[in-house]
């Protein structure tokens, strides 16, 4: 059995690279195909090993369609091979929750039809192969990039179908020479801790790359990792014997919220992949039940995994955990070694070198320590997340945002079926924390406490509109509001003591950091606690994502960042709030300016704020407030309005009736000015509106 | 008793100016103080003669406080004179039905500190004829504008209010020798009807004008009357009395449906001052009940007058109706002279010349005709309406737009109590047709029928702002979009046959407007009927009016024409009806072209209009498309979305979904290209869209 490695794409001769890629396709292809052929009969297709999951003929089909699709959406091709059978092929099961079955009615096509289908498709893309315009680099917008797709996606389900057999009753599998297991077993190594110095860890690829890359490998990440100890193997079934002996799965203590709600759902006693016979465990491989291997890698959830550690942490009084994947990296960096694109030259359990299974974790060692990579996937502490600079890639662009919600935890190292860009350094994979994979763990020892606060990306569309209208595009030409009423405040008011500001109203805070780049302290309220969480995470991570409506349920993902906004220093000197403009606390106070921006026709009695500001600012101080007067009875009953209303007969405006409630404690600074500001709806419907800026000297 | 003209404003000498309206002013004002001096006592003040009105101690207060907002919303003063009076002393209750008693519970000031304020607002207002800025013509915009606005503000209220004290239980009002009633009558005579020939009335005045005017008398009308006869008198007492012999106010077929209802609830059996003791009938004046003076003219409403009329038709078996304004007028230009600013020179019972009441209907020949001016009011057919180019006056933009509704009745010619302007050419006062005024009628029989389509000016919000969106304004320098979209379609479909073009969600009509500029004929439909209503007035009057929201609940009066869109001829070419894109009418068929704009999305079921919108064009016929793409559940179901979804895992856009719809009887026919367009929703909040406009030829 051979897979070859993913190939180079940024340099060779242009002929000999589509022969290389050619050969990478058909390799993955049958390969795939294979894989399937070790299913006693086509009946078994139609069975659902894993109920989150569609039948294994929907896998077998889906890499087929993938391609089409992805070949449709890069226009590449303009007709469907079978749009029939592609309408049932092309989503997969993935993102659920461990109680979320899988039970919805689907009518399968026949074996035989998907059989075609996937040869229509094989010859189709061999075409393409040879035809479709190659240069090098192959990168992101290339139709070659889309084929690279294409080969690299079928190579995770060759993966993750492997896993579907192995959940399939044995009686329902056949031997096939092609998918032999590892044959020898013993007892298992003693595990010790190993010291690793700490270091920098650079992670990221920019492009072009040297080999093909999904859209979350791409951006920057540093992180300084300090030093840790790591056991020298990974966790073999021996070593996870002691926990469940221990009474692991019966204790509560030892397992996270998570992990005990999916226990007590699941009612699990032992790894997915053990057999219970009386005292006796067996072990399933992807095609046998054999003897319990205990020397090699025990298979579990992240669950399980960090159930483990929280179990060897109170055995051993020290902090034992998983690493995260900046540690994982870093102890890879140090022990593995790569060739000049960064694909794995050490040897190691991957691309069924040495069967269709695990082997004994003390067979291949890499440096100081076995099996840093391969043998099983290693599961971290740390939920995947887009690197500075993550962009989506648009054929696929559902392959990694909805992974970035702080649900799906990344698994490193690869298994013994892991191939392509799956063993390459920068490859990052990640899976909800209760999936079973090929999939195991190395502990470490540290005083390094992970709690990952996950800056989640938000889909809440008012919010998201919100965040793009401070920190993201700018659309007719319209500056950007926040930024510009904070110019023109500095601007207009050079005389003004830079020491305190309020921004009321701050919602997502855009303002504030402005503010923050003169005033020495800014507090910044907002009565949403809903837009105070965005503002304080961006002061906290530094960026924010969020997803942003195109068109009817399609919408692009966005991330900015307050380094390139100029404004990474300024995070110091806010402090976030929630709170009530009408009912604010007496602790806001002695201010030297108070910025209300949009705030007052949204204010259910704006007479509270307005009447009494004037005892929160110091004297000579700025009150700056901008308002389109947009009165809604919605948010501020009609008795409450400042203006917009008659007033015995007579029309007061919003600006009269500003006047008349602010000229006891102020007088007019300035001539008001208007400044426009554009909300985006969609990628074709925005707000456009012009608030009116007005200036009041304490 | 003197009464001075309204003065001429736009010639003479300054300072004698200042001196004419000074006089103009203190006239005026002792005037209306006078009046109150028939009231018994000052406890009379708080009665309330007619339940739709407040008690007379608003309307002695009202006219004072009237200048006073007046001079503050025109920023001449910026000070009131004594806040809490005028907080109860500025709006009057006018505008109610008859069923609408004022029951409002209101704190009102003594007479005595009514009195001083009005002493303290005369001498504001003397000191600021003295003081402010002169110059001549007086104009809209000018200080003295707003001194001559409040000085005829004040003489309409000395006529309204010596209706409300003629309303008065006799006990509560005392003799006064500033109010003798006309001392003498006898019999009427017999009225006959004299023939008037037809010609061209025009009506309405530019700026700046020569005397003072409420803005619905500027702008233009011409209207061509044709032939009718008069009756020579005002209906007398007598003359009505036959009716009400006749069972007039107990026969349903005499009245109009309102006049019925009206009837149903006052219970009236006779006209409002009439008083019934047994079989005789008195008579009130303003201050006295004496006998009936037969020959003096019925004071009656516009339903009592209509219904004489009807009745007076039955009888005769001729069509007997109230005059129109227009009538009016022309009989007015036939019979009456006037000086050359347009001022009553004839001889006539106004201005309080003959007493504190009327005449006999044979006092005063002018030409052919008695009391073509004077006497009593004459209720006309005609509801007021803003002539062609009407604007309001900023500093009472409620005066006249709120009675543009239909139910405002113009009445003509002014009673023994009209002053000032309302007895000049170009006055126009209209009140509800149920209300009591010094008013009569004089009756004409014509083989014109009055069926007045009022052009209502529209107030619901969605409306208006679609109204401003096609024939209003432009914002942020974006071309009219309607325009814009069918320009480029004529552009582009160079080649096209201009015979027949389908406009389909016209919505208030514009693109249907700009296409019959070249096609022959267009078929122009929309779901809402709301919207084919302003469409298809806009096509028969040749205007459309509307109310735009500014802020809050202020808002702008707007008027738009065809004829300075320049394109009144076109109206003719198109046939408006309500209709359902999703399910159309068969006879909707063989056009050259069908522009559906920014509708799409907006159907319930898109596919049902796009997949046999074939069938209704000719061969080589154009399908034309705007949208935006805004898909909303609230419109349109998920599952009926053309695009913007996700289909089988991949981005589907609209305009893949419209290629794939379309593609089985359409080519693309130029490439899709964006047009903006933005609709306004108050002086500052707009939405700013840009629609993709696709070309499909079958």
């Amino acid at each position: 059995m051979s897979a070859l490695k993913t190939p180079i794409i940024d340099s060779g001769d242009i002929e000999q690279k589509r022969d290389e890629i050619r050969k990478y396709f058909l390799t993955t292809w049958e390969l795939y195909e294979s894989l399937f052929e070790t299913l006693k009969d086509d009946s078994v297709f139609y069975e659902r090993p894993e109920p989150l999951r569609h039948p294994l003929i929907f896998y077998f089909g889906h890499t087929a369609t993938f391609f089409v699709n992805k070949l449709m959406v890069a226009k590449i091709i303009d007709q469907r091979v079978d749009a029939n059978a592609e309408s049932m092929l092309a989503i997969g099961v993935d993102e659920m929750s461990w109680d979320d079955l899988d039970d919805a009615h689907y009518d399968w096509p026949s074996a035989k039809t998907v059989r075609e289908y996937r040869n229509k498709v094989k010859a189709l893309v061999e075409g393409l192969i040879d035809t479709l315009p190659l240069t090098l680099p192959i990168q992101w917008e290339d139709p070659f990039w889309i084929i690279m797709m294409g080969i690299e996606h079928e190579r995770i389900h060759l993966e993750t179908s492997s896993v579907l057999i192995r959940q399939l009753p044995l009686r329902l599998v056949k031997h096939h020479p092609n998918w032999q297991r590892y044959s020898s077993s013993s007892t298992a190594p003693q595990n010790t801790l190993l010291d690793v110095a700490g270091g920098l860890v650079t992670q990221g690829r920019t492009e072009p790359s040297s080999t093909y890359g999904w859209d979350n490998e791409y951006g920057e990440l540093e992180t300084e990792v300090t030093h840790f100890k790591a056991s020298e193997y990974l966790v073999s079934n021996q070593e996870f014997l002691a926990f469940i002996e221990d009474k692991g799965y019966q204790t509560e203590s030892y397992w996270t919220e998570e992990g005990w709600n999916w226990l007590q759902f699941t009612k699990a006693k032992h790894p997915p992949f053990w057999l219970k016979d009386k005292n006796n465990y067996q072990y399933r491989t992807m095609l046998e039940e054999i003897d319990m291997p205990w020397d090699w890698p025990a298979d579990v959830n992240y669950l399980e995994a960090k159930a483990f550690c929280n179990w060897m942490s109170a055995k051993r009084n020290k902090k034992i955990r998983l690493p995260t994947e900046a540690e994982w990296i870093h102890l890879s960096d140090l022990n593995l070694e790569f060739d000049h694109v960064g694909r794995l030259d050490s040897k190691a359990n991957i691309d069924f070198n040495y069967g269709a299974s695990a082997c004994p974790v003390s067979t291949f060692k890499q440096k100081d320590f076995y099996d840093v990579t391969g043998n099983v996937w290693q599961w971290t502490e740390t939920a995947i997340d887009g690197f500075e600079g993550f962009k989506v890639h648009p054929a696929y662009d559902d392959f990694s945002v909805p992974t970035f919600d702080g649900r799906h935890n990344l698994i490193k190292g690869g298994s013994w079926a892991s191939t392509g860009n799956e063993t390459i350094r920068e490859s990052r994979y990640a899976f909800r924390r209760h999936f079973i994979q090929h999939a195991g763990f190395r502990y470490i020892e540290s005083n390094e406490d992970v709690s990952q606060d996950f800056n989640t990306y938000e889909t809440d569309e008012l919010i998201s509109q919100y965040l793009e209208f401070h920190y993201g595009d700018e659309y007719f030409g319209v500056k950007n509001f926040p930024k510009a009423c904070i110019d023109t405040i500095f601007e207009k008011g050079k005389e003004l003591k830079f020491d305190r500001a309020l921004d009321l109203g701050c919602a997502v805070g855009r303002s504030s950091f402005e503010l923050a780049t003169r005033f020495k302290q800014v507090d910044a309220v907002d009565f949403s606690t809903r837009f105070i969480r965005n503002a304080e995470s961006l002061s906290e991570h530094g960026s924010v994502r969020y997803l942003i409506t195109d068109e009817g349920e399609l919408s692009t993902f966005k991330q900015v960042s307050l380094d390139d906004l100029g404004l990474q220093e300024t995070a110091k000197r806010i402090h976030f709030s929630q709170g009530d403009a009408c009912n604010l606390k007496p602790l806001y106070k002695n201010y030297d300016l108070i910025f209300a921006g949009n705030l007052i026709d949204r204010l259910y009695e704006p007479a509270l704020f307005l009447e009494s500001v004037h005892e929160r600012l110091n004297a000579g101080g700025l009150l700056v407030l901008t308002s389109p007067y947009t009165w809604l009875e919605e948010f501020t009953k009609k008795e409450n309005w400042i203006g917009g209303i008659k007033v015995n007969g007579e029309n007061v405006t919003t600006l009269d009736g500003l006047h008349e409630m602010l000229k006891a404690h102020f007088e007019a600074y300035a001539e008001p000015i208007d400044v426009p500001f554009v909300i985006r709806e969609t990628a074709r419907k925005h707000q456009h509106t012009v608030a009116q800026m007005t200036f009041w000297k304490k």
